[in-house]
């Protein structure tokens, strides 16, 4: 079984694997270097000596030695009977952020069913390999100087032909701008706009607030729009007075319809009456699992969408790569701000992503994640089905996250939540997303499952099931 | 011998490699994908096929046949006698961007000596290429997710030990900021001096106008400030109103001089006066040839002085990776616009660098570079003894690039520049750095020597002597 916080230990693998006159001082040091890197947080619970070892493959000798002497030298703190625990001597000011970017999560979590991470394991850590040495060998050394802040051509045209032929959107290579994934792209959007003299941007209703805080920092305000089952509502829209709105039209997120053709056409109309602007936020357009793929908007009108991608749940959100395909009319002012920014993305990166796309490789990870995902999906499901029947699930074609809505019979939602969290189990509610306080009772979930195994969002649901059915 | 413009012939070798049955197509096909990428921009000259078949050692035959059908294509362009050219035919928007990209400048360009370019050959590509291998191999997954803004824990120690070491800055891994360069440090600190409400930022005259214009993105203002040979003249700093300046103390962009004891010492004594801050720009900080390095200005006052740096000259412009020093009170701000510019560095770029600095093969490379450029600069020094006497230089004990101070006998500034000009050789005026026009007739030049092999230098000074001595 796999937890979030069980990852972090995968540190100590290499060292389980050295031989074994010196595995012992090898786990020894990982640990301290795990440790005093932060990748084990202070207050972090450590597992118990015989899971551990259990995990690591090896005695439970060399656990226990490592346990009391890390705790000798300060770098563990034991409190008999309790467990052990990361202690905060090696260092003074880390916390929060350090513990975030672990994955080590407070203890108590066991199942994550927050949205929003792909499952890393899944990365292709040896094509990637192979890709990185032949781009070395054949880049030619110009290529290495300061770069084409637009990014380098042989991506953008093997970029552009993928996108094209998945994603249906219209995507000249000279209108590709290479940047670090979607949030810059809303951040170069943002100051472009912004220059132009707007003050606010439309915010799907459920949404995701990450895309006020990004247009926040380039000086924009953001207006949540009312949505319903078929997309943006056309009156508040119209209503609203501003003139560029965040779309995710393909799989909304977070509640996961796709938006119908007639919506889709009123808001490229709304567009060009206004003189305005679309940013699409194709988030997860790549994963979908019953039915054929819906086209991207950019497709319908691209000199009014603003079209935004990245290998973020792909691959891996850690390669900061993404890439923005830019109406004519925009195209100079985002290259700029790309400009006096970053001057464009890293070089080999670039190379690398071309490779793999050009090679047939990007396609057989899309398969491969798409499969994994399904049979996740699947698993949710299944488990709530079984543990928590009447629950009715929502936007289950297509992403990397369901919305459930579990019938007021369980519970009221701050207890249902409440009880979930004890039992070790992060949820996070529909709520969060949107200014909606519906107050029927239910309970509504935005449950990701696509960073978890199998086993692991069976057992999760089942927990949920345990911990809100004992009153 | 090797000149900026022949640098893209390299596209060419792994074609130049292939079996012989095989050999022609495949140079027709590099050659034509070379002009349809842009890598070989229109207006380029090509080789004559002699010199191009030299160089790739491959068949005359060959070439003149490649030749001949890309011009029947419409990829190359063949003016009977004048030798053959790239066409524009396969590209319509590339031009400008593209040519600068690939280093194939204007075909005169024969010996290049504007500076800000290392030599991008001296790329340790194979330990690298070895370090990217190891940390995919290593690397725990959940290392791969969203990185921390601030950067990867274990590249933040690596920088702040090599700092401390190398540059005598105060460097605590916990105000250390990985950025994409000096070009963002300064992007970030502009955007958060802005919120602060600062209108303005002065910048050293003679200096870099790039600052100007980053600054600018931000919506700050710039004034230039006059320097002497001591460093920023303090009435001037102190009457201008500024509470934020950009330096070069170690050694100053453009002139050269190394900042004195006092004025290091004023400056900061002004920043503390005005409440106001310091970016220290120790763009080539690494390279010092006769003498002990100056230690960055930093380590007198980190809570003053944001100190920025990159692996633009020591590695490569392309890699898109520096780093920031950041005073406890701007800490969180400029988190905070690096989160929501991009969300933080590329991840596994980071742990490269990390096992590059960690192995020492980071200080190998600064040795390595360090002989080559010195090497060079000898290489400058007598050329222009030899061949333009009277010549005076300064700026010489570090960095990439001198100035060179042409006596009045040479003719005038415009009439030196054009004739170099015509014969091949780009050169930049200090007058393009800064408002001094000091109409006293001498030729005050930039001169960056980085980049090229003695021999070119050696070359393109006697081009220029040939060049202004026939009246």
């Amino acid at each position: 079984m796999r937890s979030q916080g069980q990852a972090a230990w995968e540190v100590l693998l290499p060292a389980a694997a050295a031989p074994a006159r010196r595995r012992g001082r090898a786990l020894q040091e990982a640990l301290r270097e795990a440790v005093r890197s932060g990748r084990l947080a202070a207050g972090t619970r450590m597992p118990s000596t015989r899971a551990l070892a259990g995990d690591l493959g090896v005695s439970r000798g060399l656990v226990t030695e490592a346990y009391e002497q890390l705790t000798a030298e300060g770098y563990l703190r034991s409190d008999r009977g309790a467990g052990t625990w990361v202690g905060d001597a090696a260092r003074s000011r880390h916390g929060g952020t350090h513990a975030r970017w672990a994955g080590a999560s407070a203890p108590e979590v066991r199942v994550d069913f927050r949205p929003g991470t792909p499952d890393l394991s899944l990365f292709p850590r040896s094509a990637w390999s192979a890709a990185q040495r032949a781009v070395l060998a054949r880049l030619p050394h110009p290529a290495l100087g300061y770069p084409d802040p637009r990014g380098l051509p042989e991506l953008r045209q093997a970029l552009a032909a993928m996108l094209t032929r998945r994603r249906g959107v219209v995507a000249d290579p000279e209108r590709l701008v290479v940047c670090s994934g979607v949030a810059q792209a809303s951040t170069l959007l943002g100051f472009v706009l912004r220059a132009r003299g707007l003050a606010a941007v439309g915010i799907e209703d459920p949404g995701s607030p990450e895309h006020g805080r990004l247009f926040a920092s380039t000086g924009l305000d953001t207006v949540w729009l009312p949505l319903d089952e078929e997309g943006l509502r056309p009156e508040p829209l119209a209503a609203s007075g501003v003139r560029a709105v965040v779309v995710t039209p393909s799989h909304q997120f977070p509640s996961g319809i796709s938006w119908s053709a007639e919506r889709r056409a009123a808001l490229l109309d709304w567009a060009r009456a206004v003189d305005g602007y679309v940013l699409e936020d194709d988030y997860d357009g790549d994963f979908r699992y019953d039915r054929a793929p819906v086209g991207a908007l950019q497709g319908l009108d691209p000199e009014r969408v603003v079209y935004a991608g990245s290998v973020s749940k792909s691959l891996a959100p850690g390669l900061r790569l993404g890439w923005t395909l830019v109406p004519e009319a925009l195209l100079a002012e985002v290259v700029e701000r790309k400009r006096t920014m970053d001057l464009g993305n890293p070089v080999l990166d670039q190379a690398v992503l071309a490779e793999f796309v050009t090679r047939g490789a990007y396609d057989r990870q899309l398969r491969h994640c798409q499969r994994a995902y399904r049979e996740r999906r699947d698993a949710l499901l299944s488990a709530l089905a079984e543990h928590l029947p009447g629950t009715v699930v929502s936007g289950i074609a297509a992403g990397l996250h369901v919305i459930a809505r579990v019938p007021g019979h369980y519970g009221p939602p701050e207890r249902f939540l409440a009880r979930a969290a004890e039992a070790g189990v992060a949820l996070r509610p529909l709520e969060e997303y949107g200014t909606a306080r519906p107050g029927d009772g239910e309970v509504r979930l935005v449950i990701g499952y696509a960073h978890l195994a199998p086993t692991v969002v069976s057992d999760g649901i089942r927990r949920v099931a345990e911990a809100v059915g004992r009153e």
